[in-house]
């Protein structure tokens, strides 16, 4: 099968890597040019991230913030979808090949395979401290949340139950905030009347973020304002305070030259990020270099020096020329470079002369902390609590991806808004835990 | 712990195992009675299960057709759940032990775990078979279901792709009856137009029977009906036909004395049934007769011979002082039995003199083919066709537990009847297959 490309007309052939914001963003920006777009991803389905976290907390279903990839790109005619996982590039010869054994020949490469999360070498971590990458991950993270308040309810012996009802949320970029907020939102609200032994609102929920603030990568008034509404929450933020170990029993901290220990049995990664294996195969084919993370230093067009027909983009580039620091990870960054490649692509075809370079247009930065409170920083603008909070749902709302998605998350959200219950909270995967098997 | 009951007060403690429809409206029925009620279950949420053919077919997703036991009964005040798998009976001192170790003394027990599927001594054909009983169960069929259209995509030999878009469903119940209609809405309208290589219409859809006609609990003339309702979605229905063999490449079958082979990569397994494990253990303790499948032979009153203050009811129970036949694994079965034994409890406490017998008082039965189109039973009444699937869609939405899942359901279904597509169409677990690595 090898010998069969999938792409076979004489068009300009674009092979897309992974079906995240920039990949997917690429394709649909490409909907109108004579090109053949064969976009491949592991996975079936497009997953709108940026509400993951939802998905972890139990209020909404994974269905609701993922669009399966056919289904998006279902009419545009110029577009295949292809499962499965590049496993060879070859940037000389150009091709790729697939983990079944296919060989896609392009014209045009746009990688977009994203990041996971990173332990900074510390891999012993992953087990106690999951991280919120994928459908799976936030499946994951909602079982053992679950699953800490019915061992706590099943617990005779007060420390263990304690740190049971413990939460620590390591990293507190806007997804840690994002779950502390919900975490507290569980205890305090979601769970108050469901137990008979323990008094949920007892729960403790730590954010803990190296840096000196929460949210460094918003203006300072609103990491203060986060960091209030968060206290007003009960969630315990412990800025300026590094993670140097996390067992099985909770995690060690370091704050201003002292160590202290937090028993904890659910620990959540929201932390560092490493760009995918994909990354590396590509970095390794074209000499690219790589920042720490393992991410791809573009040229201005979101090219790879040496190769004007690869184009990097998403959480897999890093891109300095704008602002003279990296972009940030998140998804308008990946969908404006994917129009940007979609675009460099026709023009290129075209003959006609390049835009000059990549430039990001900043619309602003919105974290949501809990039920009605959120901070928004857009332009010059900075703003906290329910405004903000419904500028967030608004832009999420409007940015899934298929219609069917919209209306149900609006359901699911103004369900949840009116009674303070999430119905997704179901413990599957493994229906009992070892853990709770053998509390003691 | 052991030693710390969870019921520590003086009223009269009813345990329920199980937190199915018979279990849990055994603990509702029960929530102005004087007595304190512990129900345990393995998982933290009721199933819908008459919906799971739709969460295993792309339409809802778990969340929707799953309750958190605690959430429905977080205002009765009485009832008390418990996580946890009953590893333990004595029915002479009153007392279960769960997995985690805890001692349940009880003064009325209520069993009520169900039954799972069997093979029929056949054990080596689940791997290639699954049933449909749990979320789990559901989200591993949509996967099979998913996979195999995107293996036959690239499978590039004719005979190995004709396997890929072979699907047979084995067992022509209600279930067996609404995943042949449903795959075959799939592959005729959902798909359409999702693939570059292969038209999904061109699937083949087998329905096997062992009997001489498909929904054999149904009177003969809506039989016929759902064949031609089926036989007109393009399912091939075969009933008196008997599975013999299944493997990974497909099922052997045997009719009027002939065998003949479906080549098919996707089976389905929608026949037998067999009682929870749970019941083995009380038949052990109780000395209970039990039928083939395992199910505990009950008293007219639904207690075991023998042990007065045990109930056993739903699908763990075998009743047959109705009709002389036993009646059937149904929802509103469990439902009736466990208002029944409810009440027998609180009528026995009072001292007064118990109901003669459980009487079931039959509805009627309901079975969907498709988007509009269901057969229905309801007393004298024997239709199908749309006014049927009206009535199989308001009856299941009025039955979901919960108000959200309702709306929730309701939003699906309208948008799924609207646009013939489904959602939930995800590939997750295990992200590529094995089986899509190696076609050859």
């Amino acid at each position: 099968m090898a010998d069969t490309p999938l792409a076979e007309g004489a068009r300009h052939r674009v092979v897309i890597v992974g079906g995240g914001f920039g990949g997917l963003y690429a394709a649909l920006a490409l909907r109108r040019a004579p090109v053949d777009v064969t976009l491949v991803d592991r996975r079936n389905f497009h997953l709108f991230q940026p509400l993951l976290y939802q998905v972890a907390t139990g209020v909404l279903s994974p269905g609701d913030i993922c669009a399966p990839l056919r289904s998006v790109l279902r009419r545009q005619a110029n577009a295949t979808v292809l499962l499965g996982d590049v496993v060879e590039v070859n940037l000389d010869q150009r091709w790729l090949r697939t983990s079944e054994g296919l060989r896609l020949e392009y014209d045009s490469l746009i990688a977009a395979t994203g990041a996971g999360h990173s332990y900074f070498g510390n891999e012993a971590w992953a087990e106690h401290a999951p991280g919120l990458k994928t459908v799976e991950d936030a499946l994951e993270i909602r079982r053992r949340i679950l699953i800490a308040y019915e061992a706590a309810e099943q617990e005779a012996n007060d420390e263990r139950r304690a740190a049971w009802l413990n939460f620590v949320v390591v990293g507190g970029g806007p997804t840690g905030v994002e779950l502390a907020g919900a975490l507290a939102e569980i205890a305090r609200e979601t769970l108050r009347s469901d137990f008979r032994r323990i008094w949920p609102p007892d729960a403790c929920i730590y954010l803990v973020e190296g840096l000196k603030r929460i949210l460094p990568g918003y203006p300072p008034g609103l990491s203060v304002k986060a960091g209030r509404a968060l206290a007003g929450l009960g969630v315990r933020v412990r800025s300026a305070t590094l993670v140097t170990g996390i067992d099985e029993d909770g995690v060690t901290v370091e704050a201003a030259g002292r160590t202290a220990r937090i028993a904890a049995r659910t620990v959540l990664w929201a932390a560092g990020v490493q760009a995918s294996s994909f990354g590396a195969r590509l970095a390794a084919a074209a000499g690219a270099d790589t920042d720490r993370a393992g991410r791809l230093v573009v040229r201005p067009d979101l090219t790879l020096a040496g190769h004007r027909d690869v184009y990097v983009i998403g959480d897999l580039a890093v891109y300095t020329h704008q602002t003279g620091a990296p972009l940030p990870g998140v998804a308008q960054v990946a969908i404006q470079q994917g129009g940007y490649a979609a675009r460099a692509v026709e023009l290129r075809l075209r003959g006609d002369r390049p835009r000059r370079r990549f430039r990001y247009f900043d619309k602003g930065s919105l974290a949501t902390i809990g039920r009605g409170k959120a901070v928004a920083d857009i332009g010059p603008l900075h703003f906290a609590g329910f405004p903000a909070w419904v500028v967030w749902a608004v832009v999420h709302i409007l940015n899934l991806i298929e219609f069917e998605n919209r209306v149900l998350v609006m359901t699911q959200w103004a369900w949840n808004y009116l009674t303070r219950r999430r119905g997704a909270r179901l413990i599957t995967g493994t229906p009992l835990q070892p853990e709770i098997k053998e509390p003691g």
